[in-house]
């Protein structure tokens, strides 16, 4: 069930602010086509909004728009890639050029401060969804991955955790957070393995630890609360309430000792403070410790 | 909502049946990260499909799984791109494992056939809306594009049309259609334009001459009509019915009449015999005439 396709996608996306020398074929076409620079592997990660499932602190239109290339940033920003490119699906009940104004609003100024083009889309008819699939480049060989990890490394968090959860309660302002995408970047030759946490921290440290075959400890006094949550984690539900939130566009990576002090340098000159919260271990599971080595239960990373 | 993503794309998609030396990454990571052989530019196409808009003969999930994948590579076909890896969002009311498994029985069955890797995947919570982007790989500057028709070209439309319009009526059998992935290929140094016409051939022929600024007529007694049809459109609701029913999974190209015959042979040994239903002219607009050169009124095109 097409929603008048063609129509929409010109209307409001097929001249956005960004326009690659890369992009043989884009918007408009049937499928995109591509220019990859020597040297280069191509990586694409992929997100998706349903719209019914947002809280009300995101069902703005425009910050859904923001949201949804933001997670799919996020997923790139975990490889070390830098963004180029985006294909966008929209389903709607309706033709609704308002929200359409809205959402390409918020999804255009986050493109534009990324360098990324949409290529390709798609509108159909249907209860809200919105799937976005970044593409980007990673120099030959060194992606960061999920697998990389080795006992005795350090596992780091960028940023600060909470501020999505506590946003979206009444009340609260919603800041429109920002993928670290420099981060990434920076991290391409120091981190030996890195996870975005959309779902939280504890499960996207679980990712790198089951890719790794490894367990860990977190050191909760250690982790980086949001600065409105005054170092305080009860109004988010303890720490497994803040290790499990989703939403924080953060990244979790694991460093060797010796890399570890770069590691953090290169993240603050990419605009993201390091911080450190645990280490990798031999034996398998994700524990979680209180400032008095005390053990705080988390709920099933499986 | 994450609709307990990492063990559902684990346990139905993570070992499919197709591994490509060039995924560097793939299902389980968070992007895929894939090598892009020398001299080839990506390609990149998109389907969606809303599960609550399919007819009742569609709304088997391996069938879902089939039409989803095969619409993103018809896409990919229009480019004369090979097809290589998808990715895949998956938006369901619940985790219903009989659904994913037969969903995933389709989806691989045409994947293996095609070569095709699953490299991501994402699963939420909502009404069902399944979205695929196919990635291929086509020679550097020999991608099909929709802008290259000239006045003068013959218009060719390959296999028959009205199959899929008619298999979804009650009573009928849906066959699974195969996408043009052959012809596509065969047709990148001889077609001056190509489209997919998932919306029917008056629009996607409708494409190429925006992109082109040109214009057309059909000679509708030259379509070439699904067998079971009987040479009659009339059950489709005549002409303008086939010219704007969607579904089937053809390409429409234009190409030189020097070119004509070996377009025509090319297609032939990828398996789909291509049928001339027009010429592209000046004046801009699609124009259908019938056998007598009585002028057939379609609905708008825009």
């Amino acid at each position: 069930m097409p929603l008048s396709e063609f129509e929409l996608i010109e209307r409001y996306f097929a001249r956005g602010p960004v326009a690659r020398g890369d992009v043989r074929l884009g918007v408009g076409d049937d499928a995109a086509v591509l220019a990859i620079s020597a040297g280069h592997e191509a990586v694409a990660g992929l997100a998706t909004v349903v719209l019914a499932g947002q809280p009300p602190a995101r069902r703005d239109p425009r910050r859904v728009g923001h949201h949804v290339l933001a997670l799919a940033l996020s997923r790139l920003a975990a490889t070390g890639a830098e963004p180029a490119w985006a294909t966008l699906s929209i389903t709607l009940p309706a033709a609704d050029e308002a929200w359409l104004a809205g959402f390409r609003d918020g999804f255009s100024a986050l493109a534009e401060r990324f360098g990324v083009q949409l290529v390709g889309g798609d509108t159909t008819r249907g209860a809200g969804v919105v799937t976005v699939v970044a593409h980007g480049l990673v120099p030959r060989a060194r992606a960061l991955r999920c697998d990389g990890a080795r006992a005795g490394e350090s596992i780091y968090v960028t940023g600060s955790l909470g501020g999505c959860a506590l946003a979206e309660r009444p009340g609260q302002t919603l800041r429109d957070s920002m993928p670290r995408v420099g981060a990434g970047v920076a991290l391409r030759d120091l981190a030996s393995a890195a996870a975005d946490i959309p779902c939280g921290l504890a499960r996207g440290l679980t990712t790198i630890l089951r890719a790794s075959g490894l367990g860990a400890t977190l050191q909760a006094a250690s982790v980086p609360l949001e600065p409105a949550l005054g170092g305080d984690p009860r109004s988010l539900g303890g720490w497994p309430g803040v290790l499990t939130s989703g939403g924080d566009l953060e990244l979790c990576f694991t460093v060797t000792p010796a890399r570890a002090a770069q590691a953090e340098a290169a993240c603050a000159v990419a605009g993201a403070r390091a911080t450190r919260v645990g280490y990798v271990e031999s034996a398998s599971g994700l524990r979680c410790v209180g400032a008095q080595g005390e053990r705080i239960p988390l709920e099933d990373m499986r």
